[in-house]
């Protein structure tokens, strides 16, 4: 009996928790996806996920040979902890890459932030292909982007760029510590606009929700101008400071793209000297699981080519 | 007699136009420099500029061949035009890379932003080499940045990366077009402070006399005091965003660095996941000029060793 080799992606989320399999193309054999939160904690979380990826590799490829893991997270993992990790207690804690490592011995891993995993394979084999520069925009319940250029994206001198959920919103907030300011992602992220959201309408609401209430509600289309204005500044300054040719979104909030869309052109065309195009991520929902894959396919030592997804 | 190779570097800047001319090696022979702005406008200007350089070529190099040709300016260069270069009336209608070319037939051209060029110098002789990623920040007349990222200067789509000067100051401004709102240059760049200080300070004054009077009174400190902090917060966000080893900062403004360093330290620190390092640039106000000679050798078709400069 021969053995096929397979690919494992793992993306660790702040709400859900996805893995798939591949073969050594990128072709996913199957997928399935849990929520990353019980109320058990970071380390449950871990290993209902590690668990999940070991049923999931069972079912789909009894007789695999596992060649490479690829895993994404919230945060930016290490092996011994996740830095950047504030949203989810317990999560930079975790000696992230070696219980990956430990679950799957022998088996190389790859291991990636879940924004710039996502950038990859849209640069890779989505909305991103060719552009140079490009950047990928994270509109989930956090807030980050990714630089795309010279055909990579750009990790940073501590893999921490693109994390622009610590922006600072004003001068006013120059020298005020990160801990003691509201930095951007407290007002722009799918969690920023349930929690406010729900504060301000009178009842518990979710992003998606706010969004929806906003055609026909005036003080949620107040919540929604604030997130789409302020957002399309930031967002409008990176592209100055970039000059890319596309900009492309993903993310949970992408489902009110109609929504977010107006706003965002409006302030690209208005501030930008040469107005990058703007569209909604080819895999605007499990971009950083097919990231992860690509990265286990990476690990397995393949050269990936720009074929698979195609 | 044997005719020695040579280059010819030339920078046009708002306030000046230097050129040089160095040896294949990169070391300079000779440079000189004349005021951009005598009331006769751009092109009389750019005549100038020429005149000079074949002047300069004769005098250090009688017995020259000239084998590359390197121009940085201000703006962005084409060979019909220069776009982004609102502060030099006339300077955008110039065929800037034809009049070059016409200066000095049959010899290799290569155009640049002033800024990149100014990056280009940093990373292969100056404050950046080894920095993946890097940022120059150059605080002249203007105000504009470049971003240094896998050993090369990330030019953008259309040439015109680290034009923050065009930022958005507020997302009260988000939908207001450029020619409407003040834009960061208008508040952050050394002729803001010219013009603002002359305002406010009752007599006619230059950036570096606000810096100097800013020691003593009350009104010049408040003035760079605001200047620093609404720098230090695009900055801060521009490095959120890159995550870059080091900035590096020149142009005229950096004779006043004692003054600057503390504020951006500051809000760097405090804004910043992982603050990076902050330094005057290697060529603090020649490095475009060092650049536009690297461009000439580029020009030539030489490889430039990185011992040029060390």
């Amino acid at each position: 009996m021969v053995s096929t080799p397979v690919v494992l992606g793992l993306d660790f989320g702040g709400t859900k928790i996805a893995v798939a399999v591949g073969d050594l193309s990128g072709r996913r054999l199957g997928a399935t996806t849990i929520e990353s939160r019980d109320g058990a904690g970071a380390a449950e979380a871990m290993t209902r996920g590690l668990t999940t990826a070991r049923e999931l590799l069972t079912e789909v490829a009894p007789d695999h040979e596992l060649a490479g893991v690829g895993a994404a997270t919230l945060g930016i993992p290490y092996d011994d902890r996740v830095e950047l990790a504030p949203t989810f207690p317990g999560w930079g804690e975790l000696p992230f890459g070696r219980l990956i490592r430990d679950a799957f011995p022998g088996v190389p891993v790859r291991l990636a932030t879940d924004v710039k995993a996502a950038a990859a394979a849209e640069l890779r084999w989505g909305a991103l292909t060719g552009c140079d520069p490009g950047l990928y925009v994270n509109l989930g319940t956090g807030l980050a982007v990714a630089i795309v250029a010279g055909g990579t994206v750009i990790t940073g001198a501590h893999g921490a760029s693109g994390e622009i959920g610590y922006n600072l919103r004003s001068p006013a907030d120059a020298y005020v510590a990160g801990e003691e300011r509201t930095i951007l992602e407290h007002v722009v992220s799918g969690q920023a606009l349930e929690t406010t959201g729900t504060a301000r309408l009178g009842r518990p609401v979710t992003a998606a929700d706010v969004f929806t209430m906003a055609r026909t509600h005036q003080d949620a289309a107040v919540l929604t101008d604030e997130f789409v204005r302020e957002l399309a500044t930031h967002l409008a300054n990176l592209a100055i400071a970039v000059d890319p040719s596309r900009i492309v979104v993903g993310g949970g909030l992408v489902r009110s793209w109609d929504q977010l869309e107006p706003g965002l052109r409006r302030a690209l065309d208005a501030a930008v000297p040469f107005p990058p195009e703007l569209s909604v991520a080819r895999f605007p929902t499990d971009a950083p699981l097919i990231g992860a894959l690509a990265l286990g396919v990476e690990a397995a030592g393949v050269d990936l080519g720009a074929e698979a997804f195609a």
